[in-house]
């Protein structure tokens, strides 16, 4: 840690900063500039709230040295990670997609949709049987038998399936019926359920909060690695700025930025970061042209009709043209699909 | 709902989204002006998804006449809600203070805690006991015991207690030793937990998480009083934007924002909302001057060693010389402490 | 316009609003339902400021609906609109690159700096000859000395010129010495120089500010189309939002946002997009993969010596490699470079 | 300045970058932990561009040490800068009113404004001659003829006058006119403008961008306080944000913020911090709440019908209560109007 004392401060400042540093374990090293005084404090605990010293009387600023995160960091594993399920794997050279409803409706949308996101290429389907809507009126989701319908028509067209847990005593039945478990952007911040997930042996993709840096979701992927899950995927999705006419801002440049910082795998997801289904391709090109180990989108077979999403859900032909542009996009990027 | 059409939507594009509008229960009237068709649809239902309309092709924007809150909405009780606990009253005449540490940390803080906010004036005692933190390697909580020590010395001091609810397993737990419930910035739309609670019969606090809109806010309160439960509180605590020198920006104008919209009190937390002690008196006072129903806030008797939020807790003196600023602005808004 | 009334407004405030649009020329039909009056107002002054009717009691929400651009619509030139510079075409099938340091420093580095854009393939070299910095002890730039020296080094290579107007006095200069006149982020805005760049007739590149929708870009584009300068090229270069790893936010989705609501080709700027030379490649492709018109970067011959923006400039090869994926990325939507 | 190399940096990184920060003159002290090498750069240009040193090879990050800005840091003047004019102080125990119109319109209406702002015992008028609108065919104001009927009006009333200046050529005219020169939000980086204005020596009042930090702004400060111009006001006026109910966010806690950072007074305007009146009497009692050293509010005999904002100001009537009010919140932070 390096405290930067204001011009001016004082030798008793100095002193009570040193104390309470020590404290807490820290060697202390001063170095006194013409202008300022910086302290290094070394050791310590890797937690220490920086906060702490930051409102100290003299204090300018405070500046963390190590990353409050370790393992989620690209030193930990500087050639990146490859999560293998099956014959897939994410993050390598090949840019794997995800597609499929938003939501589980019933058995023959589920099946017609498993034909779909096969025809088009993709390897992975989602979909969602747990749908704890902003409206108290509007669909909720069916729920287990909604996840058995998904598995059966994935299974039919050897796809894999990703859908979300919602809360922690739903990761048995999630963990039973679909391969990859996704964390929600809502709940990229809820502890308990990251802290459960970090006990199971299964993929999971995380994503992005719409107020939540970088730094944050690896921050949260640290949290249940820390727990010994490291078969982990992180998720872009839209962050929430002054722009309004798509839903959320969808920030590219997370991709490169996550690539940089850490070495687990990176998926963008063009239908929540627009909201729109006429902004969905051009995201999906951009994200796969500035890296993305791979691309989860929705699809329906009659989006005018979806029980959720409609608005941001492609229409098949959309899609499957859309897949043979990411083709060569991966390709310029020395990647493929 | 009001459909603007794009300059030079044809025939067939309206019909289109006349016939949509139709199958899901709206009459439809239609209005040609010179450069733009306009499509009010009234009736159908209040949860229909708008976003399908909006990408439909030839539309240019759709409009919701009808607020998607309606309980929660100023109109459905033009007076205001009060919140009586005891002989407490939110979102009367009076402005209510609630106080006390961030987490209960053992039993001797608590005790000298409740000591200080009695003697401060504040009526409520804040304090947590499940502290699900960023870092797993952090001080989680001390659970039921924290309750039981925060509740004991409340009742000593005739103070009521508001304490965090993280999960619905909780919730009666915490019904059993507090008087309110909070809802955590980042649970304001976990939707499992906010219908679990519209069904207690306990006051809720709801704070605006850091990414949502004050309408989204509403929205989440709507959620858990359409379950039965009247007794809501809402509370905000910063939201995110590109400022960082604080936490968060305290957005103090969602207080008069809130009290145009719904009848709901609306208390203002600085401790959050700015991350930094020095500046929570500045801001405490901002926002009973705005209009606040009450105001929330953390202090601890040596905030320089709490286990939790030190950097935005004040220092017992700080706490007392700052009632006394918030009792003279109180009076100068028609309000008192 | 639309005028919502509140639940519950009163006939005299309904009155009251009828009267204030009959004032200015409004013809207004009344629409009463079973929860909401709907007003709409029709002629009128298309600048009327509806924030007058938006405070006025008893309103609930307004809403324009005729935009308030109509030249930089879409509506107006649906086929989109190409700009001819010479043999470049911007707008149409190609994607046009501008590249070149962020100012002219001296002759040797504009002439090397004309050489490696050209290699490269870009048809237009960018640089600054007007500085003014956020420190006022930093390099102000050459002046017209300097789009002398960078004239005649792109004459020498056939590369067309663009360069930054900072005020409206500076018109005469940058227009005889480049081929396209930019204006920065800051004075997308500033009402005064887009007046000016309105009469004359050379092409202009309007960026879009940090804090501006993609709306606002449009309305700013309209107010120098309003005087005649129909040669406009918009451009994306980032926002301002939360997330601080990049400077700012490279805002992708503008790209067809703009495409969609507007004729105007649109360019990307990864360089000030990001600030970050790490992370301009992935995001000019990304830019490119979305459909943007055109890309402007930043490349110098010795960027950690640049005397601006050198942390945000390409090396030589790193230009070069990218321009070979741009191409790719190019083919697979449908364009060239 | 503080360069923190990444964990796993080469000797062969470091050294270089040790190199580079001597060639412009650094003295570099460097300090080896077990994780992370850490340089710290003493001397050397304080203008130098650290984003250079950031992007380099196995650089973690770099923390400038002395701030860019001095002469309006805190630590110029601790005790804090009064600017007087005439009887009147800003800075010191009182808080100043400015009130007015936003334009001036005609003689009629100025007269009326004059009389109206006194009486509620405002000290300072304000009015606008020079309107570059955002739509090209609104008013543009009265320029010259404006300012002499204002300054006409403010000397019957014995009310010093404060008016935007948009460009550098109208510095003379405004400095005749007016007492205090405005520099609004969307110039507040128009270093050309700037430099000028540090020449004269005229009370200016720098109004923060909405999308500037207050760094920026107190930088920007800095810029023509380097010309010798120190009789410098800051603005808050509302930043960008993701809420959109009000035009702006109204970032009060700007204002402690700029009174720990800098000595310059800092003045609170609600009325471009929330563009509407019914938010502007709750936000003025805010500022000063908050310790703003003034406000500068909207006020018009008949906002329905302002030639501009006329939303945002408030009815003679609102204004006089305002002022009330704010003369006691005033007294209870120990200050007076």
């Amino acid at each position: 840690m390096l405290v930067v004392m204001q011009e001016g401060a004082t030798e008793a400042q100095i002193q009570k900063i040193v104390g309470r540093l020590m404290e807490d374990g820290f060697d202390v090293h001063r170095s006194s500039g013409v202008v300022h005084t910086v302290l290094g404090g070394v050791g310590g605990k890797s937690h220490f709230d920086t906060g702490i010293i930051s409102v100290m009387d003299g204090v300018k600023e405070v500046h963390r040295i190590v990353s409050p995160y370790k393992l989620a960091a690209r030193a930990f594993k500087p050639e990146g990670s490859i999560i293998k399920i099956g014959d897939v794997e994410i993050g390598g050279d090949k840019v794997v997609v995800m597609a499929g409803p938003c939501s589980v409706e019933n058995r023959d949308q589920i099946e017609r949709s498993a034909d779909i996101v096969a025809e088009g290429g993709a390897k992975i389907m989602r979909g969602g049987a747990f749908k704890p809507r902003s409206s108290p009126y509007s669909f909720q989701g069916l729920g287990e038998e909604g996840l058995q319908m998904m598995r059966a028509a994935a299974d039919r067209r050897r796809l894999l399936v990703i859908s979300e847990v919602m809360d922690a005593v739903q990761i048995p039945l999630l963990a039973a019926y679909s391969d990859i478990l996704q964390i929600g952007a809502r709940n990229m911040q809820n502890f308990t359920l990251l802290r459960e997930l970090g006990k199971i042996r299964k993929p999971v993709m995380l994503k992005r909060g719409p107020a939540a840096t970088v730094e944050e979701l690896l921050l949260s992927a640290e949290y249940f690695m820390s727990g010994g899950n490291y078969d982990v995927i992180l998720c872009e999705r839209g962050i929430r700025t002054f722009e309004n006419y798509t839903r959320n801002t969808f920030d590219v440049s997370a991709i490169p930025v996550v690539q940089k910082l850490s070495h687990l795998p990176i998926v963008g997801d063009p239908s929540h970061g627009t909201g729109r289904r006429d902004m969905v391709p051009s995201m999906a090109r951009a994200a796969v042209a500035a890296g993305a180990d791979g691309i989860i989108m929705e699809v329906h077979h009659d989006p005018d009709h979806a029980f959720s999403d409609g608005a941001q859900s492609l229409f098949p032909e959309q899609y499957y043209e859309l897949m043979g542009q990411l083709r060569l996009i991966a390709t310029a990027v020395g990647k493929s699909i």
